[in-house]
């Protein structure tokens, strides 16, 4: 795996993605040799053309000789099966190329499971050898907001003319753009979307020698505005080398709070609680005869050690 | 509170929201006292109409006399403070009428704050009297996905016309419809989004008895298909009364984790970590001395009473 061996990164993002007992041992494993891929979070509404963009980016950077890494978080649904019909047909435009990695992650399990399983997808692609991985996910949700928040660098794709500039902009993303794409520029209300995200900026006050967030206009099907995407990309990668350090720190902090709620919770409800307990309380707050704020604090009094 | 002041509700929602300490002693008060309104849950991607059409429907369900509160779970960004200009257009339809209440909830906090926030501002409306809660969520983030999910109805509206029909049936919101709203059905490609809907229903196989999610069109600008949309809604509750407490289970399966997930982050950090052990800790990781894994265990082991 970690010589790039597609085969090898398909069934380690494989053991993540199904919950592997293994998987953290092969975190555990791979750790030291991460941190070295620059982390691109890609976010934004459905229909925004995302997946063509990122494919379009990512041919883009090829040419510089950069090894890319896509990890798209795919809320399919998993009967239709569309998440691996989906990886095909965006594998078929890269698959002469061996330093490109494609994998859809498909929505699953609770409190988190699904950026859990995106973030270490993302550190096997690193411990492969990517100089970039790309983290692509659709939506307004907490979780997704994390992920992208978290990356080196945060890209929110917006596209005009569904007459709803405003619930787009409204979408809780603007805080976190480094860079924004109003992607298929060629429709009407374009500009129209670029003086709303304008004027929005213009509302935010930029230190000196901050960063302020550029409006790329862009055209993925054709490929259009792709060299200026790139470009600003690493404008902000040099601007942002000192301060880096901020969001890999908060990317860890995040890691690391997920991990221990998740271990907590596996072990009161496989440890600490007898069979069906867990259950026969939750039967007992359905019913009022407990509220959940005492539920919870019996089960942490009984689950910590004492002071 | 109780007796449906609007002044009240909307003070212990602000408590709720504020993450104030006494939110937590409120839920527990109130909490005996809830379980009774109907809980609808309405999700679909941002531009779909939800406002509009939860607005409509309000007004169409207070025809037959029920009570309405509405939880708009509003990611806009705080700095143009548009969750609160929402609320005030949004309330001049039903300021007359003191048996609306309305209330947006923007994105705060983190691991799930704000679907901690919103499912316990339904508590407070279904408390003050409320026969039906409305909760409106944008987007697919996995924590909107639960907060629909167990509600006693999932409603999930999308919109013809902006060439991603796919992307929208994409959405990872198909496994949870009870009922499809195809909103702004005047526009082209309605008939072809309720036929994509169709199609994708039957790949799905129904029992005898089990309910098939109805697919509703509706133009919530004018008010068309509401009545057909209310009656779609009151016979899942006529079919589903009987297993509605799967439902009610599942939400304080969700609401029992939650909590006991925040509590146990604030005694680790408050309580059993000394002043700048975790940031020192997240440094340790981000600088790869130890991985997150084995991080997690040490704390986790640290906290836990021995067997």
């Amino acid at each position: 795996m970690r010589s790039g061996d597609v085969r090898a990164i398909a069934r380690a993002i494989s053991l993540i993605e199904d919950e592997s007992p293994h998987a953290a041992a092969l975190v555990r494993d791979i750790f030291p040799d991460t941190g070295r891929s620059y982390l691109i979070g890609v976010t934004g509404p459905p229909g925004a053309g995302k997946s063509t963009l990122v494919d379009r980016l990512t041919a883009e950077t090829r040419k510089g000789g950069e090894t890319v890494g896509v990890v798209a978080v795919d809320p399919t649904s998993p009967f239709t099966g569309g998440a691996i019909l989906g990886d095909r047909l965006r594998m078929q435009a890269h698959a002469e190329d061996p330093h490109v990695f494609i994998r859809s992650m498909a929505t699953r399990g609770h409190l988190g499971g699904l950026a859990r399983a995106t973030s270490e997808a993302a550190l096997v692609l690193d411990a492969a050898g990517k100089s970039l991985v790309i983290i692509e996910t659709v939506g307004v949700g907490q979780d997704e907001v994390d992920i992208v928040r978290t990356a080196d660098i945060s890209v929110v794709v917006l596209v005009p003319g569904t007459g709803d500039d405003v619930q787009a902009l409204k979408a809780g993303i603007m805080e976190i753009a480094d860079v924004y794409v109003v992607n298929k520029a060629d429709r009407e209300g374009a500009d129209r979307m670029v003086t709303s995200i304008e004027s929005n900026l213009s509302l935010q006050s930029f230190g000196d020698g901050e960063w302020r967030p550029p409006i790329v206009k862009t055209e993925a099907t054709t490929g259009r505005g792709l060299p200026e995407l790139w470009q600003a990309i690493r404008a902000f990668r040099a601007h942002s080398a000192s301060t880096r350090v901020r969001r890999l720190k908060a990317r860890n902090q995040f890691r690391l709070r997920d991990l221990l709620v998740q271990r907590y919770l596996e072990h009161v409800e496989r440890t600490l609680l007898a069979p069906g307990e867990f259950e026969a309380l939750v039967d007992r707050i359905a019913a009022r005869e407990i509220d959940p704020y005492s539920a919870a604090e019996e089960i942490l009094t009984r689950s910590l050690r004492q002071p």
